[in-house]
């Protein structure tokens, strides 16, 4: 069907400023922060109530026109770049707070309600919601569901999975389903987590249920200052395996330190190998203790120095540093490129010596900045687009790494997804039969692939192909990887 | 195919002494926890290893024999019931803890590793396995993650669900997959989620990755007296909104007080309308802070008095009461009936009054003993099953309640699964087209239902004649649960 045709059928079903159909503005659509990957969807709609995102999902189901969900178009691995022959579901209109409840300490929000909006509306209760990705301020929570987001305080407090208690689905059928409940428990399969992290292919988010938590009362900011990353490493495990539990440990290498430090002046000493930044948080006297314990660690595991944030105003500065290193990392390079895997804590030392190899055999640079807490992983690669072929050596890096994430028993997302930029490592980590199975699961939502489809779950055609490419290559990078 | 052709088969793939065909021991497995339903397998296989379950599952798959998996028995929805035409795999021989893992904090359990062996065998390293459900001296990991087994702490720690990293599972096909990772974030659809609670039905789980936690420095039980269940309800409401998320509160109502008091003198106030029990654990600065707001929170709701443990041995006094209060309302009652449901914890004042109304409008005796921190009810209805009719009286004022707490937008489980027990519920709970989608996951695993056909999604026909039985009575209890 042409556009036009196709944009008449909609302009039924939906008010005429629902509709985005010329050029340019359906060129702000064409990417997420994927930037890399660029297509222009036919359509963007702009939903502003349940029935019309019915109306939207059995339009589509009947005419076969792709849906690609939108929430705040921050995902990095391309999650919602959209499909050539379909249509941009954007919920960026159904962005209200529903109901806060805050004797059972949960909120119902639209999915285009922006994460750091919860914890804004709901301060004034002493209350907040946990999850807190690098891009809370414009990413949405239907967003974060459909990639499961974390963030730096998911060591304590989870992923997404961990803190939504209900959603609301509608379904390619334009079925409104409810999965989970205020309960913990529900009977018949979690389809509730099926959900979540499921990369918008199994049904359009529509409402969600937060858990709340209370604000704590005090928290508590160390700085760790390594001569190498291997001791920063050990202090690592060394922490969780003393039984404190942090709100967060973050990790960042020397690059990294140089980057921010010159961006931000937050005091980070650039000499260092790697600093560690580590918050616990809970009543006064069990932040006093913690912190004390983390610092007697860092000591133990041949700190070079403690640095303790004596206040908020300094507890702060120490953050904003990790907070500003992306963009911190962007000024040393035209381009960068963010890897996310998630590797075991006891490999720490050893992966980062390897990618550090990598880097040099790939004659690129790399940043490392990551959650040290629980081994996720965001080296970022540092490229000029310019550079004829400088991309495609990026992008293979990145994968290298992904791959030796699997090789230490880890895994190739850590909070970002797999989207479109993850989809050949797919092919590595898991088996043609588990695949498979994915797939038929997706059948059971959608039979005829509609959703988000050529996301984050490869054909097994694809996996051919993508395997025979590195077969052509000569050989797979560790040919011990063939048993996966 | 006759039994004797069937264990023929067997005996080429086990070990003789793997396999249980005599009628007396075969009268062993008849039933579980719930023991109302009664039926004997064709044979028992007692696997030593994943090769054996493999084989069987292969063997079951081929001669289309369906297969019911059973851990320690001890489920209390009827999850381990035997199928006429089936064999039980009953996972109790392997039972080996295979690798413990401090730093990572985490434990590598064969299935048949019973609950509280994993704390046992931990404690040693100051670790423990959070979920404790009343049987945990009996019951498996592998019977956990069927049922998604809770216990008295999961309001802090939440369910088997929040406490498994990973599984290995063999399929019908005798494929062995692994779910999950030690990362956070596994890419794909959360199959681990979907596997966990999913009563046996999609898998046999034959090794699990738990999550151990440190053993708190510190814990504090308060117990509130209470002259009405209202305020007792109201004051859990209040700990919750607070901020604090205590360890566990725990509600019992008079007649289950009385009963464990005359059972094992606990010092319970046996005037009291309702006592809660509320522990909170951390360090011991923060738990002398949490039992104080406790304690205020208790006499703000109108407590009669408080109680706070002065040390470990009154500690677990205050505890053995609520832990033997199955046995000890056992000992008022030939038979008694444990219902297991959730609700909204406001609805808690409510529903309890509804059930005493309901209890005495069917002339039985109800006693309440129940998490009240997550809202989890298990009502006891006391019965003589000599008495002809009082099974069938009481199995429908369970339901009843069930019904009632599905009325205030609670759900039919807290922790025990479905099983057999609560099959009609389910389709009060559910849609016919929510449960069309669980059998399209369910037939992804396994197309010809062998695994243990029968339990917790009832089949479409099944509801229709469940529905068609209420109308026959006359009215739905309650006629707005046609929307469901």
């Amino acid at each position: 069907m042409e556009t036009p045709e196709l944009e008449k059928i909609f302009r039924r079903i939906l008010p005429g400023d629902c509709i985005v159909s010329d050029g340019v503005s359906l060129r702000v659509y064409e990417c997420d922060g994927l930037s890399a990957y660029r297509q222009p969807p036919r359509l963007v709609l702009l939903p502003e109530d349940i029935g019309q995102v019915k109306a939207i999902m059995t339009t589509c189901r009947d005419h076969a026109i792709p849906v690609v969900g939108r929430g705040g178009g921050t995902s990095l691995s391309g999650g919602a770049l959209p499909h050539p022959d379909g249509i941009v579901l954007s919920l960026a209109r159904m962005n209200r707070i529903l109901e806060v409840d805050p004797v059972n300490r949960m909120a119902r929000v639209q999915p285009g309600v922006r994460n750091l909006a919860i914890s804004q509306a709901v301060r004034s209760l002493g209350l907040y919601y946990a999850p807190d990705p690098s891009s809370q301020i414009a990413c949405t929570i239907g967003g974060n569901v459909a990639e499961n987001a974390g963030g730096v305080h998911c060591l304590k407090y989870g992923l997404t999975v961990h803190n939504i208690l209900a959603l609301k689905v509608v379904t390619i059928d334009g079925e409104l389903i409810t999965l989970g409940s205020e309960s913990m428990d529900v009977p018949g399969f979690n389809l509730l987590s099926l959900m979540i992290g499921s990369e918008g292919m199994l049904g359009m988010v529509v409402e969600a249920t937060v858990r709340l938590l209370p604000i704590p009362e005090s928290a508590g900011v160390i700085m760790g200052i390594f001569d190498s990353v291997r001791h920063a490493g050990d202090s690592v495990a060394a922490i969780i395996a003393s039984g404190i539990i942090p709100a967060g440990i973050e990790m960042m290498d020397n690059p990294a330190i140089r980057a921010a430090e010159a961006f931000v002046r937050a005091g980070y000493p650039v000499e260092a190998e790697a600093i560690l930044l580590c918050e616990v948080d809970g009543s006064e006297a069990e932040v006093s203790q913690q912190v004390e314990k983390v610092e007697s660690l860092f000591r133990e595991n041949h700190a070079v120095a403690c640095r303790l944030a004596s206040d908020e105003h300094e507890r702060a500065l120490f953050w904003s540093g990790r907070k500003a290193a992306f963009p911190a990392v962007g000024r040393l390079s035209p381009d960068y490129y963010c890897i996310d895997g998630t590797i075991p804590r006891k490999s720490l030392g050893h992966v980062l010596t390897e990618i550090g190899r990598l880097a040099e055999s790939y004659g690129l640079r790399v940043a490392n900045v990551f959650h040290a807490g629980d081994g996720n992983l965001h080296p970022l690669i540092l490229y000029d687009a310019n550079n004829p072929g400088e991309l495609e050596r990026t992008e293979e890096l990145g994968s290298r790494i992904l791959r030796l994430c699997i090789e230490v028993g880890g895994t190739i997302t850590g909070e970002h997804g797999v989207g479109v930029e993850k989809l050949g490592e797919m092919c590595i980590q898991f088996s043609d039969e588990e695949r498979e199975l994915f797939h038929d699961i997706r059948r059971c939502f959608d039979p005829d692939s509609l959703l988000n489809p050529g996301k984050a779950i490869p054909t097994l055609a694809r996996c051919a192909e993508h395997n025979a490419m590195h077969v052509h290559e000569g050989q797979l990078p560790f040919p011990d990887l063939d048993r996966f």
